[in-house]
């Protein structure tokens, strides 16, 4: 072992945490280097990249070293040593919580669940990252904490509205990220900035201690570098919460089902341009499914034809607008920090909307589980393009369509993972969605595995060189 | 056989489903004759009862004719011949829904799924019974359908919302009856009138082809007149509907676990009068549970202190009167069929309550799911009256609390027994309700057999005589 040569800090930054478990295992790399390596690439890149809003390097040196004894003691936890970033709409005990909105912040009392799950595996924390403000939007263009950079091109977003974590994982300044995502708000940034998302089952992994934006489409999202990273995220993160309301007992099943290649059914939307699709990812999709030939079994071209993309996602953000005139409520009240302009009229178009209307837009969720149930007795995975368009720039027109291809499985609670699928024109990533029946997740994750090794899209990361 | 007297009428009129259904087998009575029975009592007594709204006898005696076919041929369904009434809220294909609003009513095209599951099991419906306007209220005292009244005590409430189906079950007018219960809506009648009701699981029971007050509420809920029909009615309609968005996997055990009655955790609250029960109610709650002593095991107080049981209730009708402005849009706006001023007034007063306000309300729903999670991690069945009050004169004060106790199981998902458990000084019924874990439904069935077995505070069935 000791005959080989040390990992050089480059590939440190590019590895999977798969990747980095086993070095770090066989003894090539210690947590306390490990930690060192990515503090010193966010002080480096982070300046120019922002994609974290608050860090404490002690923390995160202690937690490694933490490791080190952990490890030399022979008692580890499922992810020790690996270092890793969350997005500032969870909790951690000590640390204000922002959710992006100007001010002091709320300094938390308790971890959330998730950074309760990540402590307890031994993972290492490096930092909060940026996002839109009150996690409603898809640019991470934050009016109090400056724009996120594409970390493939300066001067574009790295979407929304968990900007900041997708870009740290593509630049190599974490090793993956927690996010949240209510209507694609990690599956967006993943498209792209060119790294792989896993949207849960709803109710799969807790949201205590994450600020809400709409409970009933809330959920805990993973990023990472590769679908195996996402697996091992998951197997953490998940399980019954008695004090989340959302939890449920345990119905993702611990390993995936037997599947074969030949006999998978697979949906398509009709007419993605019609659906708003831009023709480059078009191109960039079909590419891909004509690479992916072998393993999409059965394909065929599924009814969408009342889906109704722009009704479910105003229903969507009425939700998220209502709940949140309440969740931030104190903050909305205080004159010292106010508010940016545009977050208060969106705010203030809910609150001229009627308790009938949030029922009526309640109803559109239970009419896309009712059509994703019946679409799910026909196929075994819906695929798309994750986004209608790649990233654009900061300083440009922002497209209303972000979240119309992630927005469904939100609103019906299924499972979504966006791997990258291709590189368009412009040289930007773009993702591939894979959509699959609640409590589907690890059968997506394995499928999302063998394409994404037939595709062979992903940057190579970190996409942010030193010299850049 | 031969050789045994037939049954009186009255005696049919008087058993529970399974002493009807033990005669149905050996042969002591023919389903065509049961049904004649109960619509000649129907005929002569719902004229003074007004408990049935929508009756046809000719569906009734074909549906008992092929009842006797199949009898005959020995291929019977678990409800073959037992005659069952239907709250006006739920659809039989070619009848109008009315759910007690004015006008022609909604002509339903499809069975709702719970009168389809009775159809499959070989049931015999009577016809459709009386509730309030709209399911928005507790007295059954209809505005266009008249009052519907206390089988035990003419001029005095049935209860409500589903105070015909009450009262029909409690008068010898139908052997059970489906309702429906969002805040207490079977329970409520149940206890006024001296029968047995169970409002399982949300999401057991599938709500698809019911009027929807608040979807997050609302359950179908059975009425019957031992807690051995509930059972076998509950196992006859429990299930997964996949067309029904809120419709969950079966989780409700199959079997009862095994209990022993001094290890029992049972859960009181503290300080009845304090809640608004009334002494005479208090008195007769304490008197069943000093019967009950040997089967309560360990007994100890709840903390109730913070569960603000009219800012519940008030949350519980918010949800309704707005999602009832989008579902009953049509009669709303129809000037030759006017809903009565109090009903406007309701859904006027949500027409001014804005989206937040909802999503508020909504999230005192989050909150009673999580207090009754940690109390069921303390006991196995909390126990009280399940009213504050018996059965009041219809033409006195409404008293707003009739839906306290009731409300926090409908706000948790729980699943909630009325049983009989004595009688108030004024002669009138009283029930006891048992509140148990989600999925524990057969446990509470198992104990609230025992105890009623233990109190047989029952009246004798039918309490309207035909001579009354």
């Amino acid at each position: 072992m000791s005959a080989l040569p040390p990992i050089a800090d480059i590939d440190l930054r590019r590895a999977t945490l798969c990747q980095l478990l086993h070095w770090l295992a066989s003894g090539r790399v210690q947590s306390g280097r490990l930690a060192e390596v990515y503090l010193q690439a966010i002080e480096r890149i982070n300046p120019r990249l922002n994609a974290y809003v608050q860090l404490s390097s002690a923390l995160t040196v202690e937690q490694a070293h933490g490791a080190e004894h952990r490890r030399r003691d022979g008692v580890i936890g499922r992810l020790d040593g690996i270092p890793i970033a969350l997005k500032d709409n969870f909790d951690i005990a000590g640390w204000p919580t922002h959710a992006g909105l100007p001010g002091p912040g709320v300094l938390a009392e308790h971890d959330a669940h998730v950074v309760a799950r990540l402590r307890a595996s031994g993972a290492v924390l490096l930092g909060k990252t940026n996002m839109d403000e009150g996690a409603l939007g898809a640019i991470t263009h934050n009016p109090h904490y400056g724009a996120t950079h594409n970390p493939h091109r300066r001067g574009y977003t790295a979407g929304g509205s968990s900007g900041g974590a997708a870009a740290a994982v593509a630049a190599g300044l974490a090793v993956a990220a927690i996010g949240s995502d209510s209507l694609g708000s990690i599956r967006i940034p993943a498209s792209y900035c060119g790294v792989f998302a896993l949207k849960p089952t709803q109710g799969e992994i807790s949201t205590r201690g994450m600020v809400p934006a709409a409970r009933r489409l809330d959920a805990v999202g993973l990023l990472a570098r590769s679908v195996d990273d996402l697996t091992v995220l998951l197997q953490v993160m998940a399980g019954y919460d008695a004090e989340d309301p959302r939890s449920r007992r345990r119905r993702v099943a611990l390993s995936p089902p037997d599947w074969e290649p030949g006999k998978l059914r697979c949906g398509v939307l009709p007419n993605l341009p019609a659906l708003g699709v831009q023709p480059e990812v078009v191109d960039v999709f079909e590419a891909a499914l004509a690479k992916l030939d072998r393993e999409l079994g059965e394909c065929r071209t599924v009814d969408f034809d009342d889906w109704h993309f722009a009704r479910a996602r105003r229903a969507g953000f009425l939700l998220m607008e209502a709940e949140m005139i309440g969740t931030f409520a104190t903050q909305l009240a205080d004159p010292e920090h106010p508010v940016s302009p545009p977050f208060r009229r969106l705010l203030d178009y809910a609150a001229r909307k009627t308790a009938s209307d949030y029922a009526n837009a309640d109803r559109v969720l239970d009419a896309a589980t009712l059509k994703m149930r019946r679409l799910f007795a026909q196929i075994d995975v819906l695929v798309m393009p994750t986004t209608p368009q790649g990233a654009f720039p900061l300083d440009g027109p922002v497209p209303d369509t972000q979240g119309d291809l992630t927005s469904f499985a939100s609103l019906a609670g299924c499972p979504a993972v966006s791997i990258p699928m291709g590189t368009l024109p412009n040289g930007l990533p773009i993702g591939m969605q894979l959509v699959g029946a609640r409590g589907s997740d690890l059968r997506l994750l394995e499928l999302a595995a063998v394409w994404s090794a037939t595709l062979d899209a992903a940057p190579e990361y970190p996409v942010v060189r030193d010299d850049a």
